[in-house]
């Protein structure tokens, strides 16, 4: 992430979403593609030995280090939507936040961002009130972390929202997701809603020449993303990466 | 903890073991009367804001926080022994004390030793590998952090295996136990194992002046305690650590 | 439960509550006044001795056994709403009313009804599709068991809803909480929201003789109850069971 | 398992071990090989869905249903020896039987065993006080079951145990794992521990020609056995149950 180039175009990858003796992902192969890894604190996925192994990874490789906070709903992997109270939300947050740094720290690594995973992270995008507690913990954390949230053409309401409690931001657009005209990703279910390979990268040149997205019935989104949100769970996603990289490294 | 008197022989008290909707103990009240709260990281007990709770009980009472880590195993309180790999014992004490020192930096609050609990305690004292993996664990830890084991005529050998790795041993004696002949604590269940408050303020008036404690049959055990372990779950359990606590500022 | 008296407004209460170390609630004090006994399944509170303890004392009591099957969450105690989709809904119903009434079998004793605990419940009341997958998991049941929803003045709706699927509904009301004008619960934080003793018994009163509650803001609500749930959480509580048991006896 | 020969030796796999959004083994592709599909009881995996699925998966192809209770340790897969009191064990076997035994019912599947899994499974054959906890619970439970367990050279002891109880023992072999000299499985992580398929086969015929099985040092160990453990977590695995079916079925 040193150079400017990739700095304005980052690539994050969900990781770390083991438990157990069930595997999820392939940590070690997606690594060497992307910038930063945003690592499960085991309430959604994650157990402390795969923590500690996708700390090992993510320092091997030269990968920001992120947490990825949830629910607590190991079953549901933290994509059913939870009504917690806001001082719970804070409490959680800095619990997982704060296991996860520490486990980085004592692998001398320095744990670079937060980012809310799952229904959490819709939630969030969706609910303002909830947007606000997930700002509050992150400002409330014992040091400063930016916190990762969707690139939507509200980006400058949200960034008046962060500033005052002093949380950096970072914007985060979907490279094989389909974007609906209200600007949120269609539903994964949704025909069309995941993209393939060409027309992931079309949006993907896209996104960096004219900071625009195109919806599905055809507006155009201005969206500001500083990361870009890819997936490494198996072959074929591994070789999208990899065509995303060598696009962003041409240009 | 400032004065030397109190040093030499600390009050510490399990704290933060309620759990969702269920109370246990009375944080509040039995903080005013020890020196070191050892609060439970969510494994055994303790949920985010149960431990948020603790936190800060522990630094308005100006009493010393530490990490009580346990199993995995919140339906049996971590008292049921668990055979973990060593690499699991690591990673999994690293997360709970990770957990518990960020949420205490939150608080502008400084996390100052860490106490196994429950079958994780009584395992590392009688199992000289368990032992090793904890010792391993909090030396491989970010920060250096004591350790509370149990106070017994095993001491030097104890710190023979703690010194090569940098890590400094509390001992703590226990106020309101029986001892066996072995040293170890009678187990709960077994009728006269638990002192009532004659037996205990005796026990404890002992150990002050002669550095021993006399076991069930009447063997006199050499013990070098820093600390005392006290239990604050109900009115007579406070009545006694505040007879205690008076006991040890009379001397 | 054998008399026509007591039938047409039994008492039930929510029981087994406690979880691992944790007590919540006196099954054993609050037993003898009540005819049903609605008894956490694990998911929300209960363990397996827990559940096995609950079985026995309503068998000893003589209370009518029931399942109280509840969203996955301990720490919330069940009470965060979460949202399922429809076939884990009623995969998670089956299994928890499946371990209760198969632990009832292995005393003897026979499950007799079904009551959704906490979000759930409310969830069920608020959202026909919530509701109609809670009916669907009852009709699915492999024995008929009746379902326990609130009393309101949509009864015969949901009384339409059930009966093509063949379930039979007990309708609740509530003995010490204050109803609004919509004819819901006041929330339970909400000031007035629990009543005192006196106004739970004329509320009781007046259910009894006039199949109606007064609302908040004084607007008449007819309900046609089969059940009153009471509470039996500490003294004041199990006065107010005995009392309310002496009226229904007095009538 | 209606003919004779089968029922001499039936295989049994270990099925439904999939959790949340984790899957494990292939139960569809193993199902139409084995006689027997020991499923995950929710504790050390399974879900309320994939059991659902698992029992349909039996229903289809006709393989008779068992529950394979575990130690309450998802994490660990169940493969951590936990100590549990006789009591908590008795109460965790029927609350995990009873959930499978009544999902199977809601689908018309009449559960038909219980074998114990992992660390419960061998801590029984270990210890005579834990094999006589189950044998407790399964003759506690309120319908007849077999129990499986390992068969070994104590086989007609382990029958005297369990036949005063009324319990009827199902002795199971292992197709793809080398024995020791004392009857026991070699650890699984020990080199030669897990046989290939020639060597695999060559046990399955010793076993069925003689009632015998080679140890690693070469004592021969007499073994009764009704049913033999097979497992189908990859193609190679599959392959090796199919070929031990031909060979079952050519004899």
């Amino acid at each position: 992430m040193s150079d400017t180039e990739k700095q304005s175009l980052r690539l994050n990858c969900d990781l770390g979403e083991s438990f157990g003796p069930w595997q999820m992902g392939d940590d070690d192969r997606i690594m060497p593609f992307v910038d930063m890894a945003s690592v499960a604190c085991g309430f959604h996925a994650g157990d402390p030995l795969v923590i500690q192994r996708a700390i090992r990874f993510s320092k091997v490789h030269g990968v920001g280090l992120g947490a990825h906070p949830a629910y607590p709903d190991l079953q549901g992997f933290g994509r059913r939507s939870m009504q917690l109270s806001r001082s719970e939300l804070i409490a959680m947050l800095h619990y997982q936040v704060a296991a996860l740094d520490g486990m980085a720290a004592c692998q001398d690594v320095s744990l670079q961002y937060i980012k809310p995973h799952g229904a959490l992270y819709n939630d969030m995008m969706r609910d303002e009130a909830i947007l606000l507690s997930v700002l509050q913990a992150v400002a409330d954390y014992h040091r400063p972390l930016p916190l990762v949230v969707q690139a939507t053409e509200q980006w400058q309401h949200h960034q008046s929202l962060a500033q005052p409690l002093g949380v950096m931001l970072w914007f985060e657009a979907f490279a094989d997701r389909r974007y609906g005209d209200d600007g949120r990703l269609l539903p994964r279910h949704q025909p069309g809603a995941v993209l393939g390979i060409e027309q992931m990268l079309g949006q993907v040149q896209q996104l960096m020449t004219t900071q625009t997205i195109t919806s599905l019935s055809g507006r155009t989104l201005h969206v500001k993303a500083d990361t870009l949100c890819v997936h490494g769970d198996n072959d074929d996603a591994i070789a999208g990466v990899k065509a995303i990289r060598e696009l962003l490294a041409s240009s």
